[in-house]
């Protein structure tokens, strides 16, 4: 029998207590274990009557359920950094298993939780953290230990995913599709932390820290978001076979790891192309295994309360124990990532200039990528396209150094008959396998 | 520390064993747990000389290795029925744990061996025998089991996706595929196990027993091949927005399951459709968690043995043995499966008829449909499809059961206009999602 306190009653919380409540027969049947709800906590139980959870369960001091010894897991779903962080803490301290959902909590202060309860003999779960309700970081932790890992792409924030998809599908714009999905309900009223792909970067800390084995911080790599795309850079890639996509990006190069998060193109044939709406992805590739992908709902109060039940599972049959015991994966105790310097990374670009439509400026810019080693794979200019006397060049290039690419952008904005900023993408070819 | 012999040296075994040996240090400084290959066991060493296999590991009798102490796991990759089930029951009663990947003998004897296993207080891994490197065992019995399962859709053969994926996207005929995939080593000389489903047969029965904690016997369901599939049906349903695979399906309806494998049409936008080539997927589907899939390499020297070594580790790091103890889904101790009658099963059909282009026609065979209560969604039938005095007639149905399908089917079969038999196809729609 364990016993659990949900501390935050709201969608997540409150799928979660009912799935505890709902499921504790089928789940003991199943499983042998005896999942016991003890505490919902919130300060506020509108949410919690709203979903029919029995008034027995509500509770607004924390620290009562922290110091009752029939408590053995404390389930953290207040989000953010501050109550969360020493709710946990008091937990770990307490001796008690935590559950978390928390990814902007374990990406900034992932390593001194993780040592704490280390310190305490007990475990931190939090597969609801990265990718919802898919069972991912299982996989990564107990899936996949024969591979040594070579790359992962996770499409991990399903607002932005949503809005992408139906800029590409719709051919709507980003503004649009934006409130559009804010109305519904679909995006936050304040959407910074996702389309800004700062949500993304939570959660590639925590996934490529585990994958890699080492430790990753999320100061370390560069984020781009969507809330800069124009609908013509969709569009234009669109015709070109591509998909974009905001990707969390791992890739292991010699000893070190390349690391961002930004909308990229990728080919419309890959799996990861076709993940739409607000779904969930993450694309693994190792030595052995070659290319597996992982994909299911990324948020949602069901989705994400089933991996955190699963995680309440985990710890009470002792599998989680044994995982944070033996792995040496986990952040408190791996060494830093060695990582490739930005302008170090290579790969593919889209590049669209917006000109004036005088002589000799394809020269130029052609010259500009030539003098940065860049070559070129497709250029296209249209006459359709034009907006006064402005026309836009999209360009396509072979394997380049983003350093390279970034200063030849630079050189080819500084140009005088270039008046508006010059957009660059990334675009990210099929990762080769290497099984044999 | 954990020895291991591995038995049987072909690809997989081989691959296994390098895997084990090259990859030793490497899992040993990740995970805490020493793997120490043994022996290999083989009657012939010509393809462990060939991927470089150090002769120390070399051993023709298995039971020297079965009697030797220091090996505490014994990898089964004889295959068949016969010695290997012999080698994994010996291997059981000395107390062994086994890791196999061998799906013909699990769909035909699990619940002795599982019971065999549990006598003898070891574990029996089997990741590898269904979906090779993709880790849905595990997300089976270690992700998903806040849950209550309420579908399963699999991809589960690669010789059959492969052969499909080259129908659909040339348009080339079963036979010609089939013969160069042969040609190119891709699929076996005697096709039979895979082109049959038989294949398959053997993983829906494995994993419907897990999803669904209930005993799935071989012989409780119908199984369809691919290879009695036309290339005009192919196209047919492409032109219908459709794309033909060859699936596992086992789906609960209402307290019993259906379960079948079946060429079926799929939406082209389910991610199961774009599953190409020579990959498998599994989708599942849970109350809470909605669609989740998993998708990779189904087959393969490497990714098979990734499968093989995450069950070594597994037993090594004492999860199998909670898992095996805890969970009540292990097909020893579980009640035999309540089944849907086949003509039961409700689902949307394709029926292409052959023909004789003669008045009234149409009207008998739709009357024939209507008498059996069948709807009819979509006709078709083109002057330029004409072959001879021939000519096919298409048509989709609403939801109907399986039982009227196939009685109007036969109908349809004896009218005198019809020259040859009337092909039925199943067309799977999305399946609903009950998540909140």
């Amino acid at each position: 029998m364990l016993g659990i306190a949900v501390i935050g009653c709201g969608t997540v919380g409150g799928a979660t207590a009912k799935l505890l409540v709902d499921e504790a027969e089928r789940i003991r049947d199943r499983t042998g274990k005896q999942l016991v709800l003890k505490y919902v906590v919130d300060l506020n139980f509108e949410h919690a009557k709203k979903i029919g959870l029995d008034p027995k369960y509500y509770e607004t001091d924390y620290q009562k359920a922290l110091a009752d010894d029939s408590v053995g897991l404390v389930v953290e779903l207040v989000g953010g950094l501050t109550i969360a962080r020493t709710i946990i803490e008091r937990a770990l301290k307490a001796k008690k298993h935590v559950v978390t959902a928390n990814k902007a909590l374990l990406a900034h202060y992932g390593p001194e939780l993780f040592a704490l309860a280390r310190q305490n003999g007990v475990s931190l779960g939090f597969e609801a953290s990265c990718g919802g309700g898919i069972p991912v970081i299982k996989a990564i932790t107990d899936g996949l230990q024969a591979n040594r890992a070579e790359a992962m792409y996770g499409i991990l924030n399903g607002t932005c995913n949503l809005v992408l998809t139906e800029m590409t599908e719709k051919g709507r714009s980003y503004g649009d599709v934006l409130s559009q999905a804010q109305k519904k309900g679909l995006a936050e009223a304040d959407p910074t932390l996702d389309v800004s792909g700062k949500d993304t970067a939570h959660k590639l800390t925590i996934l490529a820290s585990l994958v890699f084995g080492c430790r990753v911080s999320l100061e370390s790599f560069t984020v781009k978001g969507i809330d800069t795309l124009d609908l013509f850079d969709v569009r234009m890639g669109q015709s070109m076979g591509y998909v974009i996509k905001l990707l969390a990006i791992a890739q292991k190069e010699g000893d070190a790891l390349a690391l961002r998060v930004a909308p990229v193109f990728i080919d419309r044939s890959h799996p990861l192309a076709r993940v739409s709406g607000s779904f969930n992805a993450v694309s693994l590739y190792g030595h052995a295994v070659g290319h597996t992908m992982y994909y299911g709902r990324g948020a949602g109060a069901m989705p994400t309360g089933s991996a955190v039940v699963q995680d309440i599972l985990d710890a009470a049959l002792g599998l989680s124990g044994i995982l944070f015991g033996s792995l040496k994966i986990w952040p408190d105790i791996t060494q830093p990532a060695k990582l490739l310097a930005d302008a170090q990374v290579m790969s593919r670009y889209y590049i669209r200039i917006m000109t004036d439509d005088r002589p000799g400026v394809i020269a130029r810019i052609a010259a500009c990528l030539s003098e940065h080693h860049i070559s070129i794979t497709s250029l296209h200019q249209d006459e359709a396209w034009r907006d006064g006397d402005v026309i836009p060049v999209a360009i396509t290039t072979h394997r380049a150094s983003r350093g390279d690419v970034l200063a030849a952008v630079e050189t080819i904005g500084k140009l005088p008959e270039i008046k508006q900023p010059v957009v660059c993408l990334e675009i990210l070819d099929e990762h080769k396998e290497s099984v044999e």
